[in-house]
């Protein structure tokens, strides 16, 4: 695979991640998740979490949750290293912005998250916002 | 290199970053960064930074500065995946702790940095704190 073709399937690994939790559907956040590699966790303001189990439950527990957060992805950037890769991305949450470092793996041809930390950032700057929805327009 | 020793020279590179850190030794922290691949670096509240003249600029910014924080590594943990590897960790610092991931690769030989993200995060309790300093015993 071409590093052009490995950096757009980590791009999707990544939107995979935030469909998921977007939706808050815990299987497709399960998929997402490497299942032979060591995975760790860390949520904004949280204790790092490691193994598969307890990182998880605490995705069901926050996608369960009546006060989960709605999310948006934003300005992704991807860098592959061979078969590892990580992630930088801004989160549009209610109340601001979060930045994000997510770790992928390729694991039985597919990349698969390891890591994931979330902590509090400021706006971006050379981000282009999706526009915000509008009124349909009269044709 | 067995993993075992390929795990003690990830978290020796990850000390000479802190070591750096805590000693505000310019040089020795611009040797702890990857001199070819991509780097990046997210400070606590900032937006990502992406290159090296931009992240070693402000680490030179931040070690530089009179209000350039006291730190201390506790409890760091590292993942190596060939020549990739992350180590998770707690920062003590004045008024708490953060938690942090640090990216490396392996570049000509030597485990080099090549993204940090630091955040805030609650009091670890599963870390041992080494212990404060205390006067010299009298003999």
């Amino acid at each position: 695979m071409s590093a052009a073709a490995d950096e757009r399937a980590v791009l999707a690994a990544n939107e995979a991640f935030y469909r998921a939790f977007a939706a808050k559907d815990v299987a497709a956040m399960e998929a997402v998740w490497a299942g032979t590699a060591p995975v760790a966790c860390i949520h904004p303001g949280w204790q790092a979490l490691a193994g598969r189990d307890p990182v998880l439950a605490s995705w069901r527990a926050i996608l369960t949750s009546a006060s989960s957060p709605r999310i948006a992805c934003l300005g992704a950037k991807a860098t592959v290293h061979g078969d590892f890769a990580y992630v930088i991305c801004y989160e549009r949450v209610e109340g601001g912005y979060l930045i994000a470092t997510n770790l992928f793996v390729r694991e039985t041809g597919a990349w698969k998250m390891v890591h994931h930390q979330a902590g509090p950032a400021s706006a971006p700057d050379d981000i282009t916002e999706p526009p915000a929805p509008t009124a349909p327009t009269v044709h």
